[in-house]
């Protein structure tokens, strides 16, 4: 009961040092569908689950191009996301045009971060309900980077976001060792089976998930539907009837959120973190 | 009783990741008479239920010209809504006149939703609580999206939103795999038989709707009265007595307003999703 | 008591999808004298009940002119109004002078409602508490619309509003399709009929009532009040005494704002929509 | 206790469609020591009760001259009844500056109803806490206005407003029909009697009166001391014993504000209309 | 309990009228060491108690010199009294090298009121809390007034402002007919003799007062504290015992701000109005 | 209870006329380690008890030089008094390049009271937390000032500021009235013997105290380490065991404070007056 | 519960004159993983201990190069310190290039206090989150300096701050008297042994630290992570198993903030300073 005193403002802190708002923000992006991002030394993949909000619509896009170099995919508030990524865009274009090069991923990166660390310190503003994976190719290499609603950023090797994330990254982290020497088919293959974790009980096809690719001498590009099914099938992948109810209680209760989920529950139960629609379609 | 405290201000995030203001915002559309779009390959169809606020007076107008390849139909607060077609039409006209071309539909379709965006994060504003089906032709060929208030654009092969829409996309879903290849006049005939499934046991005459199309070779036009009198006549439709209260039950209780609705139904019972005029003229 | 939570700021939805806040200021048109609006194919009649605050002051004006060809009656809060008249003066002065024409009806009756629909999405105002009848003719014919603080318009064949209007629109609702023939004079006297079926039992006289004509080959002009009572003599109206409660009764009653009135009873039953002067002189 | 909810924030409608704060800041002007104004065709008078706030003072000014053609009598708020002439001044000045002659005297009134409405509409203002009688005289004659803090103005023949108004407008009431014609000094005497009625068992001297004149060939003047005492000697004037609850009660209970005093009288109650100095010197 | 709903925003008005948040300020006047003003027809005397934080310090200035002819003693928020009087000496200093002769004190003093009333209309202000006592010599003669912090200004032949100034006020009141003839030592000699009244049951001596004239052929400047010693000694004044309960009481529970001081006792009693140094060195 | 009211915003009067956030700040004052200043005819001594937060650090600068004439010791929250004294700084290099002279102190303290003024009248600021002793020789004579966060600034000839201040202006008054014709050095001895005071049963050494001087022919310095342990031998000054309890009593009873400390004494106690840290290192 | 009144608003003061906000802001710093400090007459190391929200990712980055003699090693909100760390770049880059040489550290630090200081008085901002150990070399020597959210800095000799600082602030007390002579090899073998108990019974890798030199004639620069694992083998520092909760505990109640920890420890229990992720990746 006492905390919530602390949490309606993004500017008021916790007697403990914590930013609510914050955090509430960072619980909109587990609400999202799933977005999984995986590099070798010389390609990136990204990949997400489709969500359609009826049979008559097509899916929502949630990996975009910010540059023939960097692919974004994201997870939540999918309006914050498609704001954020015209601003990469811009970004990129702008460098692009001054200095006749490629803007440096991690460039991109910490100025995205700042963005949103700005959300976070005005009164009249709200964080971004968005996480944003950016993989991309510079001189330094492939990269792959996890940005979040508080403002900071994170780079991985591998890495899920989104609902039913944690299935995925259970399966990315017995392979992850492997992937820098990964091939980009086997980058894919990786991609494909991790997403089918996070499908609870449903089969993976091609209409059900995005595949993007860059990497050396390939630019940014969303792989064609009939080609990721090709795949599925070369693979052999199906979904698997995971141990629901387990799977998802883990990945409700990791993270500071579950105590306020918890909290908030009797208000809250109308959206559990089931296959439906989310409420505002992120 | 404690989820009251996040739903008040458009900046504050839930302890579960949700920005209630944005959802209740999205309640308006769904008190809003229906509207209704289909496309085939070449045609774009809008339709939406007329709404005389008393027998004095012409019904409020729905359906929009945006340029001579797009038109809108909207649902939920007009003025909010006639406002944004405003905007629309402004774009259209200085894309035109810088470029010599059309505005490509998915163009401005993003506009639109960035600019709802911004409502959903600056603490003097308000979402705007009207959702808008844009349909329009363009080199890419024929398209229907719909913009909701949360800033979110989804494309359709044909939808309806509004007062008892429920019944319309279960017609929609029953029949859209033809639309594709349907002729012109087949769009609009299934746009009127769509129509006549929101209505509640009313009587499906040229007064009650307002059709429009657009298509090869067809600006964007509000058929005549005369002309949609003749279709029903031609194709016997006649409003059928749908299970009224199974009907309406579905629709109220689908989405993740219900929860919602439910906890604040001691306030707002006042306006049933009846036929009544809804509160704001909406 | 939970409902009140989102009516005390225009910028807050309900979870409902409602704004209190624009629904309690269309109450305050209820409030106020009552004004008819008439149209035939050329020409429109305004008409207002004059409320003086006392037998020493002359009444309140709430006919006023935005041009030649365009009246209008107002009813609610006549500060809001007067300031919005001011506004369409100004529209039409300045149209005029750049395009050597007259500024069409139903242009000027958008631009008032795009002002009136700014009010409600900004937090630091409020919506207008007047409701606006315009009447004009231009080369579309005689029109007549309803401009109210939510943002809508809606034209009509004849509307009444304002406090005990429900009588008058009954009146109307009878007669009304042979209004669009009607010659001018007979236009005048069924306005002088449905503005007695306001008065509660008092005689109508020249001097409780206001009525404006125009149409074609007439400018926008005021009746004499000598004019008034000729026709008044002529046609023997008077008032008769109309079963008061049951009158009364319907209006309160009609509409969303009755449920939110019998809510706040208790605080606001100092105002009966009686005779005397309305608490804001509206 | 519910209705509270609306009355704190000049831009939140109740329920039942009032503005509470602003007819809160219509009861300062009941709080204001009386001000009377009377006109003929050709002379206006306006008159009030000189307060001052202690034997050492002379007393508050509450008349004012806006131009050789309009004088200004106030009653409330004494410093935002100034800062309103002076702005009126200002209007004055700058007209005849421009045009080389008089503002007409309904045009200022206007003006000035306009300035009031603003500060009815904006969340970081207060409406102004006064009531101005303003008269004047221009080619259309003499008039006499009353503007209020809503925003309204009224045309008037006689007029009283402050403390104790009430029995002076029942004189006025009585009397008005003659004074269209009365001769100029038929007015002033009509002036000190209705104001005697304003003065509760007090004797009427030239001490605790301020008359002021303008009319056909004589510029607004304020009535120096002498002539004021010989007027009333000349009359014979002196303060009755007026039936002093009686008088006073209906004044109270009186207009919308009735109500609204009564709930809150458990907090008000240290300032009742009687004889001392108001909490604001107002 | 319920008026405090309206006491806490200087935009916020009562349902009787009051703004309340510029009565409390008024009551910081109070609060201040007594100030006292007298005028003859030639002179003006300001007068004033020294009140030193502790016997280390030098008293506070009390009273400031806007220009030659023109000074100003005060009462209550000391820092609110400075920056206004540095407003003061400003404008005398531009109105002299504008017009080459010294600005009129009225004109002064009604732009200081417009100062203040500014400060009671904006809801990120507060009202100043102080009171001035201005005394000046123009081609008019000599004058004094007292602007207070709701706007206000008053003209006095005498008055005395702050901490136990109900004595003081009483003794001028019985002196004051004789003030106009007086000579400038004479007025000294009344100032002297009022503020010993204020002095409860100390001494008066040239170190817990100050004492500056100005008049005709003499500008304004304070009196050395020798030459106060020696009037003292001259006329023998030394504070007498007053009755000192009897004296606090009326001055505490005269003027409107009584009923709020009771009732707010609860919290405020920390300061009674005695000697002890007031909390914020007013 | 009812008081707490009135004391979260600066702009908000106390029905008693205060501003509790302005007390509040004063409170910070007293939290401060101590700061104590003297001067003679032609000297100025600051003193102050160092606080190192840990035995790693420095202690925090608590005695800043603003000219070569000006010095400044503070007591509260240090990030304040730094921002103060820079712009003092930035105010003495502006004169001095102006008009080739230095600032006189009188002057500079009068601007900054204004600075700390503007702070207690906006509803956007806080008042600052701190408290200033500014000692200066200018062309009369050395002079001594404390600066409170209400805007107002008193001279002295000697004073304690801060945590246990109370034992030091005890010492002070004993001995103030030799200061004027003390020499440098007693000066300084008695800057030491104060500080003394303030130190419960803790050693005085010139690792615990910094001391600076300024006079005539002496620029503002800080005396050395070493040469403050010399005078601290040859005075033979060492820490007294005062009776710690009654000492610290009538300091924290002492002032409007007190009873605000003790009504909100529940929430507080975490930080006694003792020798701990404080909890903003003020 | 009372307390609470006043901890929401960073320009708000508690009756005992503290900022809440600002106390709260500092928790924070608590709660990010550790960093230390030390420096020698001639070098400063900066060390901290990686924290990688999960296998997959590498660890966040929290020791930044301001310029070559300058760096930074934050704890707390990683966001805040690295836009704070940015704006110190700029800094240092405009200062090199205007005058050619290096910024002084001291210098450096006061600009970055008083940007922190900002945010502690402004109602629409809050309190940066980080604390910054600012370690640099210039003309005076090596510098190391600890920013803190309330716009405080401190010199220190060594220092550590974060999560389980308590027991390396131990270890640097006992050790820090040799540090000023210490070579450059033994400060770092210094801050590996104090950053080893910082690490509850968790080995000492070179993948759980960073360690950064600068020092004469070495510019900033991070250590690479073999040479770290070679001297942590040459060292042959392994985690000791301190006694956990005993450490832990002194940690947490040092300090302002335990008694606020404590009364909202119903709210904030869901993250004890574990090895946990901290919620917002601080």
């Amino acid at each position: 009961m006492f905390r919530n005193q602390y949490d309606t403002d993004v500017t008021t802190w916790s007697p403990a040092g914590r930013l609510f708002q914050v955090e509430y923000a960072m619980e909109a992006v587990k609400q999202g569908s799933a977005a999984i991002g995986l590099r070798s030394k010389s390609h990136v993949v990204l990949a997400c689950v489709n969500k359609a909000s009826s049979e008559l619509s097509s899916h929502q896009k949630k990996i975009f191009k910010a540059d023939d170099h960097i692919g974004v995919a994201i997870a939540g508030l999918t309006a914050d996301g498609r704001v954020l990524c015209r601003y990469m865009r811009n970004e990129c274009i702008n460098y692009s045009y001054t200095y006749e090069s490629q803007l440096p991923v991690g460039r991109l990166v910490v100025q995205l971060a700042d963005k949103a660390q700005v959300c976070t310190q005005r009164s009249w503003k709200r964080p971004y309900g968005v996480g944003l994976l950016v993989g991309g190719l510079d001189e330094s290499g492939a990269h792959l980077y996890y940005n979040c609603p508080s403002g900071n950023y994170f780079e991985y090797q591998a890495f899920a976001i989104g609902s039913r994330s944690q299935a995925a990254k259970t399966y990315l982290e017995r392979k992850f060792e492997n992937f820098m020497e990964s091939s980009r088919d086997d980058l894919v293959k990786d991609a494909l089976f991790a997403l089918r974790e996070t499908l609870q009980g449903e089969k993976l096809t091609s209409s059900v998930c995005t595949i993007s690719v860059l990497g050396v001498g390939e630019a940014f590009h969303i792989l064609e539907q009939e080609i990721v099914q090709a795949l599925i099938n070369e693979f052999d992948i199906v979904g698997e009837e995971p141990p629901a109810d387990e799977t998802a209680a883990p990945d409700t209760s990791s993270g500071a959120g579950a105590g306020a989920g918890a909290g908030a529950g009797a208000g809250d139960q109308g959206n559990p973190a089931g296959r439906d629609v989310a409420p505002m379609d992120i």
